[in-house]
């Protein structure tokens, strides 16, 4: 989407140094979510491969067992052509720093791979790090407690890669059955009236029955009923007025064949 | 941003039956990561307090330690005005179902607080549990290693609301003292111009001189090059053509006097 080129490569992931197998373990798994497997590690502290990573990938094997390993930030982002260093705020030296949403932005732009480092645990990438890189990424965090977990950090990374060329629309309504045909809710509300015209709800107030008559029609026509929803609400009130006389309610509600309460 | 009124409270995260201490703790980081305080469990499987959370949490024992139990979805989620639950696509219920970003704004146009529900670790939230909630919200992930860690969706729904609100551009450049006066960073060029023309570098295509300069001129400037980077730069020339005579170089490079190499 965005006007992002279908064929721009997915990023490159760079831990550098590492600490924790778990931590690698579990970058890994966020970026298979997101349809990133391009794993580098730089030194990562304690070696590699790690018998930490395996369980926390969760799966993600793949992505474990096709991770290259560096010994340094210059040979691990050889072939890329953006290197992009995710940080906090630097003052010590003049950077471009760019959203999360503005690094994914420019690397869909980009014919060639991008790298997206992520630093050490403790620490996060040093100052010698970054000088390396051609821009900063810095995830807007809550000033008062803005340290990331690694995977976390990389999670954003990989979610707002992800969701760039996702389609997926803000709100929609998954139907199991389609919703009912009109005549079929009509013939819900007409029954609810009928009965509750019956019981007497609408003499306290005659001059008001169109309007409650009108308020019971958009409750009911809202919600987009399906039709086994309107089977199951026709049972539902045909119980109310009828608790033990369901031969008598059958009559009352005739339609649906399907209106006692669904299984399950 | 976005038409979001300021007032929208924060949503409520609802942890259903959580299974691990740890990701207790992990959610309960990424939370206030993102500026989310109201954590409640719901039968978690440990009991709660739970000692594996409070590591995991990094710093975020404020979260965990206002966390509120429940033993019931209904009990956790009678004061929120709508609630939602985080899911996988449901086939057997008409659901109506939000992307992160549509829950978001849903949530950030009501007056009151609305509750996100995260299942446990193993199943995700249960049909029954599902049945409880106004909607569905569905994180679009790779379809092929769909399964996301518990953390790891809290991150994606408290990332996506921080980030509604935030107004970090997608892009800016931090200086440190600023981008160089103009007359300094032609005086760099001058000087560069004038040692390569000396050293003959022009000579070669004399009828190409123009667009050599032009060239030249259109590296230099684009940067932006602060003062202090301008003055190293003048530095590191005089000291290529002038490998061991400074006080020659410090003559032709007349400026700058602060361009020996900058300390760390």
């Amino acid at each position: 989407m965005a006007g992002a080129p279908a064929a721009a490569p997915a990023p490159a992931i760079i831990l550098v140094r590492p600490q924790l197998g778990m931590n690698i373990g579990a970058c890994a798994r966020a970026m298979l979510n997101f349809g990133l497997t391009d794993l580098r590690l730089v030194s990562p502290r304690d070696g590699w491969p790690n018998a930490d990573a395996g369980p926390a990938a969760s799966g993600a094997d793949g992505v474990i067992d096709g991770a290259r390993l560096f010994d340094s930030i210059e040979a691990a982002v050889a072939d890329c052509t953006l290197v992009l260093g995710t940080a906090m705020l630097t003052r010590d030296l003049t950077r471009r720093v760019l959203s999360p949403r503005g690094a994914v932005a420019e690397m869909a732009a980009l014919p060639r791979q991008a790298a997206l480092l992520f630093g050490p645990e403790r620490t996060g990438l040093l100052q010698a790090d970054i000088a390396l890189c051609h821009a900063i990424v810095q995830i807007p965090t809550n000033p008062d407690f803005a340290s990331l977990n690694l995977a976390q950090a990389v999670v954003v990374m990989a979610w707002e890669w992800f969701m760039a060329r996702d389609a997926t629309p803000p709100e929609q309504t998954i139907h199991h059955d389609g919703p009912a045909a009109h005549g079929d809710l009509m013939g819900l509300i007409d029954a609810i009236d009928e009965a509750v015209a019956a019981h007497g709800y609408y003499n306290p107030a005659p001059g008001m029955e169109p309007a409650a008559r009108r308020m019971l029609r958009n409750i009911l026509t809202r919600p987009a009923f399906t039709t086994q929803e309107v089977r199951t609400l026709r049972g539902v009130v045909r119980a109310l007025i009828h608790p033990r006389r369901r031969a008598v309610a059958a009559k009352l509600f005739a339609g649906g064949d399907d209106d006692a309460p669904p299984a399950g």
